[in-house]
């Protein structure tokens, strides 16, 4: 049985292989969150930088920018870091480059991995699907809050460790204890993250329009994969 | 109110300032409960050792040598990593010198520290009390396994949680997620824990009644403190 494992932080990758995995990156408030949004709404692709003045840089290859710095939107940007900015018909066949504080640090580490695709609640029956039928071992990598283990990207992680109870088997404990926490959490996601300490960052920027709609699964039946370096949609 | 912070694996430990806090090590299985059995049962002190060599060198000074690699007894040490080894007669009064594959990483990793305690449900009640009385904030430090989170450890960090909630203040998403799953496993941590990666490498090497044991709650009211490299009852 092939085998699914979650690397809880960006900081512990140096522990995973990932040569022979496909890595599901989920950055849920509210990275990836964005990127499933913008694709299944017709943007052409998306190019993920972990260096924000790079990815400031490629505007004049035709780009439009967007992103985040410890939650707000980067000045000069065009775009900040809501799903709702990106379901912009401005924007349909149109490619973007994308910073934030801990998303796209978790895509750039995950490099080298066989495949690297792009999850969250809002494209969880999709990444679940994707993930049974494919023929590699899995490590969920959570983008986490600058190296520190988060809530809402473990429930993730444990939603799909649960969707593929069985097909695929954990690998270790960290996937059990994450699975653990989303059977706690399932039935009201908002109010078990209420205490959480990035919903209450969040907040403070009063975002709460984005915490729900991050947290409402299968919304978009899409599966964003890096492919030369951009986010596309390959079905 | 002070604040409470759980590192779910020493390879974090660079996102955690630990110069004003009271770090608790926790290694379950089995290095810290060993340390809190063979100090309530009359050893004089136990000197950590991160390098198996150090400790072995260390011998000729009058110490016994103790520890374990992979879960196994190291070749020409005096004792193992079983609690039920250092109830001891012959123990008494003497120092040991002790290196283990995670526990004994923790504690190096956690030097610089305010102070540092040692941490295992054999004496929960009485770190717990410790922690409640001090003045300082708190950060649980899990030894994992070779850098990965493991679920015993994790719930330790949950039952001080839990246990200090009207005390002291979580101070991130770590000890949130670590007390709902002690919450979630507090009834039958034996039969919690069965699934456990650790908890299956070490029923391989038949040792369930060291694993009941070290998950039987405040069996003694000690606090073993590191004091000059050596840990120490000081209460």
């Amino acid at each position: 049985m092939k085998t699914i494992d979650v690397c809880l932080s960006p900081d512990l990758m140096h522990l995973y292989p990932v040569g022979d995995r496909v890595v599901v990156v989920v950055d849920i408030l509210r990275a990836t969150s964005c990127m499933v949004t913008a694709l299944a709404h017709g943007v052409k692709s998306i190019r993920p930088f972990a260096n924000l003045e790079e990815c400031r840089a490629i505007k004049a290859q035709g780009y439009y920018t967007a992103g985040e710095r410890n939650g707000e939107k980067v000045e000069g940007f065009d775009f900040g870091n809501s799903p709702f900015e990106y379901m912009n018909k401005k924007l349909k066949d149109e490619k973007i480059a994308f910073t934030t504080t801990n998303g796209t640090q978790a895509i750039a580490k995950s490099q080298g991995a066989k495949e690297i695709i792009i999850g969250s609640f809002i494209n969880l029956s999709a990444v679940t699907e994707y993930l049974k039928n494919g023929s590699n071992n899995v490590l969920v990598v959570c983008a986490a809050w600058k190296g520190k283990v988060n809530l809402e990207d473990t429930l993730f992680a444990g939603a799909l460790v649960e969707n593929l109870k069985n097909n695929i088997e954990p690998d270790c404990d960290a996937p059990l204890a994450a699975q653990h926490l989303y059977n706690l959490a399932k039935k009201d996601m908002v109010g078990f993250l209420k205490g959480s300490s990035h919903v209450k960052r969040l907040n403070r920027l009063n975002i709460h329009k984005d915490i729900e709609f991050c947290l409402t699964p299968d919304q978009y039946p899409v599966v964003p994969k890096l492919i030369n370096n951009e986010l596309i949609l390959t079905q």
